[in-house]
């Protein structure tokens, strides 16, 4: 692969930015910013630069672009990416401008630029730099380029759906990837599912003067105790049958477990913080990350919250909370176990809105895609990866390939302090090219397995 | 006073126009806007409208505006009001700008115009119609016109003992006072105080991708945690020692708890609810309402709180907190349990910041002050005003009045619905004219006693 290397490394200068511009549209799903926008530019790189056939295929929400390469073996290699971000908010801690992809250090900041359009563009940079230098790809070749994962790929399961035949692969390389503290290109085989819903507590019509507080019941106070049921100071979720289909590790889990490299020093100088939740290190503290569903709090919001003070009473208050889960929890199921526990406890009159909902996924160790990823990742960079075999990230990667027995494996471009869905944002340089080099050898090596 | 009367009923469009002019500043203290211009044109009427001197006297923070009118007996009766307002939003929600005094249906709307602007204005009226058709003034005047009473009065009280020979009175009228449902007037002879604190909790330096949460600690769910400690769901206040200053009623509180009015049924319909608070109603309710303390949540915030969903694991959580307090209750002492309480229960690093320190007060009913305006709002409106013996709101009625002595009664120009602190606040213009009236009659009638 020196060729294609060479090349890449030559043409980097192109490859970034192509990238800078396509973080410069700001594709906020959540705020239906720069959408179609997105998605147009997107169809244009697969057409434009690497010859591809590519549609725009529309769902209830915002479209998937799909595209398409063919080459020289029947079988086929796809990648799932998502063109959409996650809101650039707040933006007074931001050192860059979020949507101007900035490059100082050797590092590109932007809203996105690791999540997940430094590995998309990655990939299409891949794909283009093996055709200049080789001719045809070794396989054939598929883009799914969602816009709806950051508000959980709400119709991205009726997509697969209705479009079996356009998803069908042997193998997936998913959205995401990083790499460690310790210079470790991080591989992994599976992801998490996820409840994300808004808790909805109403009082009066009307916002109102405090002083009525000692006769009027405040929304706030009811969706705090309400919460505050839900999990114990040890994070011990209160729920009834929350945990009952979390199943135990294989050997080869705990073994994997064991393996995996977390670089609990860096993480906690660069956070800043003391230690971590409830002091956990070492293995606990990874099978915590790794294989236990969580319940936390993304937002809450009630009454004033400005400047000053201000007495007030509110009518209203909302929390919205995603729940991480493992294999086999179910989010539906969830979501009703969550309904009867907050009945139980008297609080039937808190409404629940669900706003994403994902099973968990995982693949096997001895996938012949997850060995090809690995195998390349070692000869890219010369370090051995470390194996996740499952990521405390999300993703429909149920919904987009186990349900139609597609393997799946996670690898790309971003770093254990990329910041995704945080103020500054970004990824290495030198981990974008590394990574465009690496779908390359990818390419070629899973084309012969 | 009949002549006094019939001069306000044809000058009342003037009057509505001063009142106007006055609301179409938006001066807000929690945010400083437009507080040098309400104060200047506060001192404006004083000079013009009413002859009076009047300076703008400094203090650590917006200043006071003081003015002072001779009349012909040594007596001297002092207006406490205050020129700033809440802030206007959620703007969503007002039917009216804010800040333009629209009149619509007898009603004049805007932020301030019944918290306090309303008020204010009509004493300077009722100042300018005794001069016009009596000349000579019956007593001294004296008015404290404050910046700062939404954020806490938080220099009144260093104006206070630093300006004693100015505030020097027989008697004060205090800033507020409301129309009931019933149509009677509300005369009121005492505040509750008031402490209100910021809570803050921290976790990481950053905000974070959701997955971290099953390893990273959510300052979010601390808070969550930390607040349910605070008050049980019977609304019994948690904190030991909270209750320790509680005065008993006294058999002639218990006597005009009783004779009360409280338009239950009115105010249940007008906000939307089916109960009150635990279900009160009857002396019971006006006893709560009236002489028990509270611990209110004006605000909480935490991580994303915008459209849609965002995964992320919050870095920072608030919370506005204010217990108005009731005899013998002293804010800064329940502050320091507050403190306590938290470190009790494992919460020392959750920071209090003091926003806002007022002690209760209350004047006697047999005051010469309370018998004035009682039996002068009687002469107005014909109808029996009901007699608070505190109201549940808050000011620093201690801190420039009952510390030197100073007897102090509250009676003005809102109504049961005015929405004060909220959306769409508002008087009718009828209590407005009436209002004026009844300043006019105190000023005859006190000036005899």
């Amino acid at each position: 692969m020196k060729d294609v290397y060479e090349y890449i490394d030559k043409h980097q200068d192109q490859y970034i930015e192509w990238l800078q511009e396509l973080c410069r549209i700001p594709s906020v799903a959540a705020q239906n910013r720069g959408m179609q926008e997105a998605a147009d530019k997107v169809a244009e790189y697969l057409k434009e630069k690497v010859n591809g056939k590519a549609e725009l295929v529309s769902t209830a929400g915002f479209p998937v672009v799909y595209g398409k390469l063919a080459g020289k073996k029947e079988k086929t290699l796809s990648f799932y990416n998502h063109y959409d971000v996650q809101p650039e908010d707040p933006l007074e801690l931001w050192n860059y401008p979020p949507f101007e992809a900035d490059i100082e250090n050797g590092k590109m900041y932007a809203r996105g630029v690791a999540d997940n359009k430094g590995n998309l563009v990655a990939r299409i940079a891949a794909v283009h730099a093996y055709q200049q230098v080789r001719g045809e790809l070794p396989l054939n070749i598929k883009f799914i380029v969602e816009g709806e994962e950051e508000i959980g790929s709400v119709n991205l399961e009726g997509f697969g759906e209705e479009n079996e035949d356009l998803i069908k692969a042997d193998g997936c390389i998913w959205e995401f990837g990083y790499r460690n503290a310790d210079g470790r290109q991080q591989v992994s085989l599976g992801v998490k599912g996820m409840a994300y819903v808004e808790l909805v507590c109403r009082g009066a019509n009307t916002d109102m003067h405090s002083a009525n507080a000692a006769v009027i019941e405040n929304p706030a106070w009811r969706l705090i105790w309400a919460l505050s049921t839900l999990k114990d100071k040890n994070e011990h979720v209160q729920i009834e049958g929350f945990y009952d289909k979390v199943l135990s590790l294989t050997k080869e889990e705990e073994e994997a477990i064991n393996q995996l490299i977390y670089s609990e020093e860096e993480m906690l100088e660069q956070l800043e913080l003391q230690s971590f939740l409830l002091n956990l290190n070492g293995d606990e503290l990874k099978e915590k990350l790794i294989f236990q569903p969580t319940c936390n709090i993304c937002g809450i919001e009630s009454g004033y919250t400005g400047e000053g003070s201000k007495t007030v009473l509110p009518s209203e208050a909302r929390a919205k909370l995603d729940f991480r889960l493992v294999p086999d929890q179910d989010p539906h199921e969830i979501v009703s176990l969550l309904r009867n526990h907050l009945d139980k406890h008297g609080f039937e009159d808190i409404e629940i809105i669900k706003m994403g909902m994902e099973k968990p996924a995982k693949t096997p160790f001895d996938d012949p895609l997850a060995e090809s990823v690995i195998s390349s990742t070692k000869q890219v960079s010369n370090l051995e990866p470390t194996v996740m075999p499952m990521s405390p990230g999300t993703g429909p990667m149920y919904e987009l390939c186990q349900k139609f027995g597609i393997p799946s494996v996670s690898v790309g471009v971003g770093n254990f302090e990329s910041n995704n869905h945080a103020p500054n944002e970004n990824i290495n340089i030198e981990d974008y090219v590394d990574g465009i080099k690496l779908i390359a050898t990818v390419l070629e090596d899973y084309a012969k397995r």
